[in-house]
């Protein structure tokens, strides 16, 4: 099997935690990054309220969770604001990253575009060297999420 | 029993709807109204499927359903674009009212202040007489709300 | 419309009830019956909490609520013993009639017979005058369940 | 930490498989039993669908998975006729194996005696090397099962 380096993300703002986070300082971790939009239906009922079950059972030494808001559109209805009250109504603590909006006017955000996601929610899983190994759009079951980080974390 | 005589909305804008909706024109019809906020989760979870049902059930030459807007908290994050993405997104079809902000700038909108509503979603099920019969905050069962709509109709 | 009289009940054994439930004696009231199988995970995931729902909103001075244990299929499988441990154990407190077998070995009980029920669950509501007004089989929403039943009650 | 030997299973009766199962016969297999009693509404709400899906995303080479019926009451009520008639209509395709009843009249029976299991549902996990790992009584969390499965296939 091959495997594909996962691109640097492109973060214009974080969101619930003291300091940046970048993919190079994670090496030795393994990562899980949820893509989401809050107006998206299949984000605010099932993804992000997985997306906090996964960080409550994984985020730690081993571990590192978090989403990123890649809007591509409604963009005007989904600015910092809307985000920030969103995140404090739901009660949602693990970081967000804001994805970066393409200088030349695309509506796809760069991290977004770096990574080819489908759509929103879309959930990244990558190993302790840094490579992607898993690459979902839409919902994916508990059980094999868990099994899926727990593969890595033991490799 | 006494019953109080419903007071008539303060609507800034309404979606989804071609004319108006006065309380007045609707004399002769049950009158269902549910209040909201696009952030708040017992909203988004629960109470605006439930309107969609409400609509979906009793909509009709009898009984007019609809939602309002009805922004305490949080306004900035609320306001017309991101409603309106909301209720394309969540591919809602009820009429939606935008409740008018106070002009001496109490964060408690008119129309919510009138109803006195103690928070968001609200039920309120008006008679055929224009008197407000019932008055809920929170979750109300499907089936009491079925009920209870059947009833005034019948009355 | 035409209405249906509503076939007097054959029952072998009623349960969570004192005395036995005849359609005769109902008149005047509107009659909620549920029919179902003890091992149909249709009746056992929504239509047996439904039923308790409806009993505990409804069961009154205007409205009777019960079930009838209608087997079918597997007889030897859900007899006597069986029943009592299940309904003891989801803790069903509504009224249970069991069905009586048929005498010449059909493997249609009678009330089922006699109602051309479909299979389980099958939602059976009659009028004040004992006359069938619906009836459905498989899974009914709460909330025309509940419009039904005020329909009926305010007749 | 001090691992504990699985005891043998003590099995009346194997349904859904050709072969009768031993934990002998697994060693160098991780072991997934979820013990229940086919009348016991969190067995039937929760923990077989779940069984179920634990089967479907695990068994093969490296996991064996499979559930035990432990009656510890209302034994009239759940015998082989019953069983048999349940795991047909709700599709459990998961091999089940019946516990044996005390032979001195205790109304646990053997294989629940020796796990010490509180009750129903149980779920006991079991190494490569025959050693229990997990023993959990009630609802446990998909994602949570789907790591420590995960995790004791990779060791």
């Amino acid at each position: 099997m091959q495997t594909v380096r996962a691109p640097e993300l492109q973060i214009q703002k974080w969101l619930n935690t003291e300091s940046d986070i970048s993919l190079e300082s994670l090496i030795g971790k393994v990562v899980v990054i949820h893509t989401f939009q809050m107006l998206c239906p299949g984000c605010v009922i099932h993804a992000l309220p997985q997306t906090q079950k996964i960080f409550q059972f994984f985020n730690g030494d081993n571990v590192s969770v978090f989403a990123i808001h890649t809007v591509f559109e409604h963009h005007s209805a989904m600015q910092l604001d809307s985000l920030q009250a969103f995140l404090y109504e739901f009660k949602y603590t693990f970081p967000v990253g804001i994805d970066t909006p393409d200088p030349e006017g695309d509506p796809i955000p760069l991290t977004m575009s770096a990574y080819a996601c489908r759509g929103t929610p879309s959930l990244i899983l990558i190993d302790k060297k840094g490579n992607i190994r898993s690459h979902y759009f839409g919902v994916v079951e508990d059980m094999q999420i868990g099994a899926e980080i727990m593969g890595l974390v033991m490799e």
